[in-house]
C-alpha cells in the first residue's frame, strides 16, 4: 500500500506539497558545480569508493566531529532499516503521530512497537509520555530497547523541550535503551549553533543521529544520507550490516559538492550559506502561510518546519488534487484522525497557487471527510 | 579491511582490471540517450517512485517474467543483504572459492556458514561437492537453509553444469532450501535464450536469482540491480525489508533507457543489442588473452566470464601496480592461496598493455609471492 508523500507517480498533478524537502532552489554557484558534476559520465561507469573516505571527512569536517563516528546510507531510510536490522530491537517505542517508515522498518526487522501518543491539547509538542512510560514499570514496558524520535516532529513539525529530551536521554542511558534521533529536517528549523546550545548537553554512547541530504539539498532522487553516533563501536556495527557500496558514486560526489560549498560559506562568512538562506525563507514563509490558513479558520499545529500540520473539515486532499495539487493526507496516521493534512512550503507563488485552492475548497466544497 | 577490486581510492592507477564490469563502450544510440538522461536535474529533485512500478514492468518485459516477481535493489549488492535480513538463514552453504560480499552478509545477519570446497583439479568447475554435502546427513549439515550459488562463479569464471543445478534444486526443494542464484555476469556469456535452454528446467518457489545493470550495462556509480523471484510471496517479503526508495531516481531512468534500447533491438532484429555485441566481443578477447597467458607458462582456469583467474608464482599484484593497472589478488579468498589473481577485460589496447605488463613482470622480476 503506498503510504508517503510525493506520489506523483500514480497523480496527474502540477505541484507537489506532500514531499517536504527544501523549498529554496540551490544558490547559483552551487547549482552551477551540481550541474557540472552531474554530467561527468565517470560517475556512472566506475565504483563508489566501499569506503565512502572521502564522503565522511566531509561530513565529519561539516558536522564538526570524527570520520569513525560517521556512517553513510543510501538515504536515511536506508540507516533506519539497518538500525532495525542491525540491532534487532524487541520492542521499540515511538511517537504517535510519526513518519510511517519506522513502523515499516521495525515490524520487518521483526520488532514490536509500543506508541507514545502525544497529546492533541498541546499541538503534540509535549513528549512527557515518552519518560511515563519508560519508567512505569508495566511488563509490557520493560522490554523496550529502542526509542525512536524525530527532531522536528512530522508530520508535527514541532521540537521536542531540551529538558524532556535530556530526561529521556537519562533514562535510556541508564536502561541501555538506544535512542535514534531523526534529524533530517532540523537544519532547515535550527543552525548548527542553535542546535548545540539547545541539545548538544544530550550526548550518551546509545545515541544515534540521522541526517539527509535529500531533504536538506534538495536531492530526494539521489539519495544519500548519514548516521552520527556517539559510540564507535556502534558506528562500525551499523556498517558492518549495510551492503557494499550502499552510496553511489553520484550521490557522493554530488554530496561532497554540496557540504563543500556549505563548509565554504561559512568558513568565508561573506554570504549566508545555502541552509542560513533556506531557514531564514522558511521562518518568514511559514508565518506567511500560517496567517493565511488562520485567516480561513482553519486549525493549524504550532510547529517550526517546513511542513505545517492542518485540520479541515473539508476534503481537502481530493479538492486539491482537481488543481493539480498534492497534498499528505495524514488521515491514516496512528495518532491522528481523518481530516489532518500535511502541507510542504514551496516558492512564494507554489504556496500562493497552494493558498488559492485550499481558499477556493474551503468556500466552495461541502464535501465532508 | 577492504576486501574487493576496484579500489582506485586507495592506489594511483591508471588502468583497473580488478572491476568485472562490461569491457564494451555503450553502443552510439544507448550512449546518446544515457548522456541527454544524465542532464536532466529533476532526476535528482524529485523523489524515485517508492513502488518501482515503472523500472519493474520494464524489467519484467527483459526478463520475460511478471512484474510481482521482480524486486528492484540498490545493486545486487543490497538484495544480498537483505535477502539475509529478511530469510535469516541459520546456515548458508557457499561455494569456496566465491565472492567475499556473501560471506559478510550472511555473517552480519547472524548467520553461519559452512564451505563447499570446489576441486581445484577441475579448474573449480564441478560443483557435485554441494549435493553431497546437502546429502550426507551429518548433523552440521542438516540445518542448512540457504545456498548461494553464482552462475558464473566468481573468481573462477566457470558454470555449473545444468545436471548438477538441477540435483541441487531437487535437493533444496525437497528440504525447503532457499536457493540464491547470483547471474550478474550471466548476461556476458549467454544469452537469454541459451540460458532457458540450458537452466531453464530449474525452477521452485525458493529459488531466487539476481541480476545487476551495474556490472552488464557498465553502471557501477549508480547502483542497480534486481531480483527474479519463483514464487510472489518471497517477492513481497523482499520488498517489505527493504528501505523505501531504495533505487534513486538516476538509476531508474538511465536503467529505463538501457533496458528499453535492448528490447528494442531484440524486437527491430536489425542490429544487435549491446549485450549480444559484449558476448561476441569477451569471448573472442578470452581467447586472445588466454593465448598468450598460457604462452607464458601459466596456468588459467577454464572458464567463460568477462575476467579470468590464474596462478602465477610471481606476485603480479605489486608488479603490476608498477605500470599503473590494478588487478585483483585472489591469494586471501577462502577456498584459494597466495598466487591466484583475476584479470578482468578491458578495450584491445587496455588488454594488450596488461599483457605487457605481465610479461614484463614475469620475464624481469624474481619477487615470489
Amino acid at each position: 500500500m503506498y503510504r508517503h508523500g510525493g506520489d506523483i507517480y500514480r497523480n496527474r498533478i502540477t505541484a507537489d506539497h506532500s514531499v517536504s524537502i527544501n523549498p529554496c532552489e540551490w544558490p547559483g554557484e552551487l547549482k552551477d558545480r551540481i550541474v557540472s558534476a552531474m554530467r561527468d559520465e565517470t560517475l556512472i561507469c566506475t565504483y563508489p569508493d566501499v569506503l565512502n573516505e572521502e564522503l565522511k571527512d566531509m561530513i565529519a569536517t561539516y558536522e564538526n566531529t570524527v570520520n569513525e563516528l560517521v556512517v553513510c546510507g543510501n538515504g536515511a531510510s536506508e540507516l533506519i532499516s539497518a538500525l532495525c536490522n542491525r540491532f534487532r530491537p524487541r520492542k521499540v517505542l515511538l511517537e504517535a503521530p510519526c513518519y510511517c517508515g519506522y513502523e515499516r522498518a521495525v515490524k520487518a526487522s521483526g520488532g514490536e512497537i509500543v506508541y507514545a501518543y502525544l497529546d492533541e491539547e498541546t499541538d503534540y509538542s509535549d513528549h512527557e509520555v515518552i519518560c511515563d512510560i519508560l519508567t512505569d514499570g508495566k511488563t509490557d514496558h520493560e522490554d523496550i530497547d529502542m526509542v525512536i524520535l524525530a527532531l522536528p516532529s512530522n508530520p508535527t513539525g514541532n521540537l521536542i523541550s531540551a529538558d524532556t529530551y535530556a530526561r529521556i536521554a537519562d533514562i535510556c542511558r541508564e536502561k541501555g535503551i538506544i535512542i535514534v534521533a531523526d534529524e533530517c529536517f532540523i537544519e532547515l528549523v535550527m543552525s548548527g549553533d542553535d542546535y548545540e546550545r539547545t541539545y548538544g548537553q544530550v550526548r550518551y554512547d546509545g545515541l544515534i543521529r540521522l541526517r539527509a541530504l535529500t531533504k536538506n539539498y534538495r536531492l530526494p532522487g539521489l539519495r544519500l544520507g548519514y548516521a552520527l553516533c556517539d559510540d564507535e563501536k556502534k558506528a562500525e556495527a551499523l556498517r558492518e550490516i549495510l551492503p557494499e557500496w550502499n552510496v553511489s558514486r553520484m550521490a557522493t560526489e554530488i554530496g561532497l559538492v554540496c557540504l563543500e560549498y556549505e563548509i565554504s560559506c561559512r568558513a568565508g562568512g561573506k554570504i549566508p550559506g545555502y541552509m542560513e538562506e533556506s531557514r531564514r525563507y522558511i521562518q518568514a514563509e511559514r508565518n506567511r502561510i500560517e496567517r493565511t490558513l488562520l485567516d480561513l479558520g482553519l486549525k493549524v499545529c504550532n510547529g517550526a518546519a517546513n511542513f505545517i500540520l492542518l485540520y479541515s473539515e473539508v476534503g481537502l486532499y481530493k479538492e486539491l488534487l482537481k488543481d493539480g495539487i498534492l497534498i499528505r493526507d495524514c488521515g491514516d496516521m496512528n495518532g491522528l484522525e481523518p481530516g489532518f493534512y500535511r502541507l510542504s512550503m514551496r516558492d512564494v507563488d507554489g504556496d500562493d497557487a497552494l493558498m488559492r485552492s485550499i481558499t477556493r475548497a474551503i468556500g466552495q466544497s461541502s464535501i465532508t471527510v
